[in-house]
């Protein structure tokens, strides 16, 4: 099931990897429609949050003619793996050397710390040097605590978070990594 | 903690009984708070899904300018807590005698089936008949595979769903019934 590189699989989409970090969340969703169509798993990106201002008539059908983007305080996907709860972003960078923690607002570490807290399950996944990873929250929270610097240098994703696999048909193979993170919840217990 | 008629407790709000449906929304927001800065359970209601079809920019700030509400496939709060997957969705009917079934949506009806299958907590909290219930998801479905009629009686909710009780300061104690049926998918693996 797992082609590091990818190049003998005759499943191995030919990727522009130039523009491939602007795909990742069409590579999400269409791997969220795989697990949903195969029973794997239920998880869904939530709808945009907006704030809207004006409501009006047109055909007897409600049409939104004023609303605002508002900013994210929770991350973009959720759902349901086995029972458990998952909730993750997908994010994208451009920097060969380092993933800016710009990137992620306050309010999603507050609520990063909050999911683990409950005993959810929460992750980044990134893309980064034509290539995808799994960060997992408690490994992000650790690096802001232990770091003064405001951006994680590459060496420490590619050392520290989990290198996710690219399947045409499957996508993006993160739920292996949940397995192995599930795993690790059920050992603490023990 | 419980005052099935809340006559002799100081935290119970005086309710405008007739309007009392319509509050339903923000009670359960209210309550999600409650449990949030309490830190209890993560439960949030999703953002409304939309369509949107025009965005222009105003003084460098992207509006939208065009957008239509579009129909939910799954309910309308989700959340986590102790590690369990939860996601519900609030009714109100005005009806005295029964519940419609029209109040669901077909998306929703198999999208709670999909969330039982992989094993997530699931249900709907009824305003109806100046009280408030938790039907739990497989009660619902079999009460619809069992009968042909497009609404569900009074009489049945109030037999076989839990009657919640409302605080003025917890709001809608539906976690105490969430703690019930963990407690029994955990019987179940035993």
């Amino acid at each position: 099931m797992n082609y590091p590189n990818g190049k003998n699989n005759k499943y191995h989409k030919t990727i522009d990897y130039a523009n491939r970090g602007m795909d990742l969340e069409g590579i999400i969703n269409d791997t969220n429609k795989y697990l949903l169509e195969n029973d794997i798993a239920l998880i869904y990106k939530k709808p945009t949050p907006i704030g809207i201002v004006d409501v009006s008539y047109q055909n007897n059908k409600q049409v939104i003619t004023k609303a605002y983007f508002a900013s994210p305080s929770t991350l973009d996907y959720n759902g349901l793996y086995k029972g458990k709860y998952i909730e993750f972003d997908a994010k994208s960078t451009n920097s060969k050397t380092a993933f800016s923690l710009a990137n992620i607002h306050p309010h999603q570490l507050l609520h990063i710390k909050n999911i683990l807290k409950h005993g959810g399950i929460t992750f980044l996944i990134i893309s980064m040097n034509s290539n995808y990873y799994l960060l997992e929250g408690n490994v992000l929270l650790d690096f802001i605590k232990n770091n003064t610097r405001k951006s994680i240098p590459y060496s420490f994703i590619d050392e520290f978070a989990y290198k996710l696999d690219y399947n045409y048909i499957k996508g993006l193979n993160y739920i292996k990594y949940v397995d192995r993170i599930i795993g690790g919840l059920e050992n603490e217990d023990v």
